[in-house]
């Protein structure tokens, strides 16, 4: 039977069709339907429930309970004596805006830092991980769970940072997140609570850190990074008793913390009865010798170090972890109860069975040996179109220094490879914000080159169209 | 071959399993081991690489390794002329703690607030539609994605709220996180960044919200409750900009905002230039009539509405959305990014599988009948055990509130019914924190009772309970 159009009103048409489900909903959602369109407007007076259903067809009760709803919902409202009403000072919804239309050219090599290789997601051992996940935990666990998170979760990773990182981490101070980020924000709310004020960065250090840190009311104070990682002795100057800090693999000159600077910046901290936020993030991936060990094996009163799997397994998977001193712990879990619950109970099983299986080593054994290859193609075509010695921080991790011939800016670079499809961040986008122009003028050109997600024929592809800008750029600069 | 103990010096016996991997690697965690745990201590000298090796009978070379990998990671430091000593300034990890001993009586009825039954989590469905989200997402999906979310589940939550909740949501104003709090963290940062530093809450009203509100720098600002929910005209006094609240079935009260109060909240928020946040926690289920509709399809350029699969699926798969205006979707967006990335992709793909092949829905109508149910024995024997009209706001969700006898003590009840096994919550607890004592005893005493994981046996075993202990309570207080 097709759809039935009555008139109910002056303003109101009404169309029933008996094969899509109950009349009074139908109805209710053509008078909301006609209120937000603006052709039923405020105040404007509904025929009485009995003309209504005469004018369709249908019986009274239908419309009595049709026009009850609305009331209910605040569309319509009914006084004594003057019936049933449109209600005023409802407004139009928003027009669904149109769709941004995009021209940009081709991507030929997207450079962007701290992306994995998401054509080797394990996703089939994922999946089987998923499926066991579902199949194991017991009704009580899908529940909220305890704050910090499963406590078969907590043991896996505790047990793997004591074992890869070298760490001496136990579950129960150990908290698990839903990422990097997240797991920040609650280290920082922590410190907040514990009375710090001031928190030191790595300048040049990761994007926005600054933001994030000032987010949590905290101040960032930053202190420089040189070929040794970052100056221990700027670092007590600044008056700060915390620092946030990549020593892995420094983001974004890919300098490894040196061993001199890793006990004095122990020593410092005893010193100040300070904290270390140790950003763990690519350390499995070195490819000159064994990582080096987490700071946390080495002050476990002291550092806070944060992990997750979005640059080992994929950013799609959200889990992350803080290993924090007690007194720390507790409160990062308690910051964790209030803004968020983490990351799913499921996930979180299915994270402890991929590693308690052995998966997740293989898998790390083999991105090893993938991103191995991409750091030696990348370095040999870098340095074959820029020199010997234009590549920095290759020992770890999934991202590169490149120094550009001095005189070339980094902007000119950036914005005529972006014009030929080839996506990359100057060094100056990780440098801490201060309006300085001068200085930055002064320093050596450079560009971070995030090489996790290009294959190693988009990487000469992109170095090419890196060296010619930088040709351009020198030619009309001088 | 069993382990090799030799004594490589005075204070480090090392132990050489062949069978257990790299010799280097083993050598290199029982230093470690022996630093941190005070067998070698601070300035130690270690033998030389030569002595070493040769009375663990290894190749030089092995040793020399080792003390390279422990000097590269702070434990070791060696000076010309010095030789090989260990670092000073280690600390001595955290001991493991003991594990709490627990001696509660076993649990009659859990009446906590806001769990839905886990042992109806679809995990059959869920599983199936992770497994169908593993196997549909394309490589670019598996990164960090755009910061609101995948539009994939963008739309898909959006028509289900334009279907379901009679909102006027759009894809593109929808933000998805990762579960209520998460969502409310960073809608309040968004009030905070457009301006607003006050922000009205129901009083009485969900747990801890004064936390969060104050947590996001917002200072929160109580507003009566009464039985046709918010006080609007309170709230109007307030001279607060921004409200959260409730409407569908207010929490704790039970009490569905009346009509009229959702006319007025509407015009105060035009009249103020405010912004509704409705939390639309358990709108699904309503037992007497059709959920009434979303605040947001009323007022969308007003309302941000909350909503999250916590108590319609599972509190262990963690995925929310936030619908706003288009000048706070952007900023809540943006708050996501830098504080987490929210929910993981792989189940927002999931869910939008969930929702679009219908099993949600059929989910959702089983769980509509089970909460009935409950809800149903519930009455019953509260009635019974207590009197007409002990209960309020039985219309929807998954708790109601029961009065208890006028002058019986709240506290006195709930601690004798922690005592036997039924875990329960007084209003008190949900009343902003005012320290006023007087207005405390003066009002009615009553229990927040959340019935969604209670089965109707425990609902009437517990319902005994607390009938005993009201009982009790009046005797010794009178």
């Amino acid at each position: 039977m097709p759809v039935q159009w009555r008139r109910a009103g002056p303003d109101l048409l009404v169309g029933l069709d008996p094969d899509a489900g109950a009349l009074g909903v139908q109805i209710q959602d053509q008078v909301r339907a006609a209120i937000r369109r603006g052709r039923l407007r405020a105040d404007e007076r509904l025929p009485s429930t009995r003309r209504f259903a005469a004018a369709l067809g249908v019986s009274r009760g239908t419309v009595v309970a049709a026009y009850e709803q609305l009331l209910a919902e605040g569309y319509l409202q009914s006084a004594a004596g003057s019936g049933t009403r449109v209600a005023a000072g409802l407004e139009e919804p928003a027009a669904r805006p149109a769709e941004p239309s995009v021209s940009a050219p081709p991507t030929v090599a997207d450079f962007e830092y701290g992306i994995p290789d998401l054509s080797s997601v394990p996703l089939a051992d994922w999946r089987r991980a998923l499926i066991e996940a579902t199949r194991r935990l017991r009704t009580a666990e899908l529940g909220d769970g305890d704050p910090a998170g499963s406590m078969h979760l907590r043991e896996v990773v505790s047990a793997y940072h004591r074992r890869v990182r070298a760490g001496c981490a136990v579950a129960t101070e150990t908290v698990i997140v839903a990422g990097f980020r997240e797991g920040l924000s609650f280290a920082l709310a922590a410190l907040r609570r514990h009375g710090i004020a001031d928190v030191a960065v790595e300048d040049p250090g990761p994007h926005e850190q600054d933001v994030l840190v000032r987010r949590a009311g905290l101040r960032p104070l930053p202190v420089a990074v040189d070929d040794g990682g970052i100056d221990v002795a700027s670092l007590g100057r600044s008056g700060a008793r915390a620092v946030l800090l990549t020593p892995a693999h420094q983001c974004p000159t890919g300098v490894v913390l040196s061993p001199a600077r890793r006990r004095r910046l122990i020593a410092w901290a005893s010193r100040v009865d300070g904290v270390i936020l140790e950003d763990d993030y690519d350390a499995e991936f070195r490819y000159d010798r064994r990582p080096v060990g987490s700071l946390q094996g080495l002050a476990p009163g002291r550092v806070i170090a944060l992990g997750s799997v979005s640059k080992t397994l994929a950013p799609a998977i959200r889990i992350g972890w803080v290993l924090a001193p007690k007194r720390f712990a507790a409160v990062i879990a308690d910051e964790k109860r209030l803004c968020s619950r983490g990351a799913p109970g499921i996930d979180q099983e299915a994270l402890a069975l991929l590693i308690e299986t052995g998966r997740y080593d293989r898998h790390l054994r083999r991105m090893r040996d993938v991103y191995r290859l991409r750091r030696d193609v990348l370095v040999a075509e870098a340095e074959h179109a820029f020199g010997r010695g234009s590549i920095q921080g290759s020992a770890a991790g999934c991202h590169v220094l490149l120094r550009l011939p001095e005189g070339v800016s980094e902007r000119t670079v950036v914005a005529d490879a972006a014009g030929r499809g080839v996506r990359v961040h100057g060094l100056e986008r990780y440098r801490f914000p201060r309006g300085d122009a001068d200085v930055a003028a002064a320093r050596v050109p450079s560009l971070v080159l995030g090489f996790g997600n290009v294959d190693a024929e988009r990487i000469r592809q992109g170095i090419r169209v890196l060296a010619d800008a930088a040709r351009r750029a020198a030619a009309s600069d001088h």
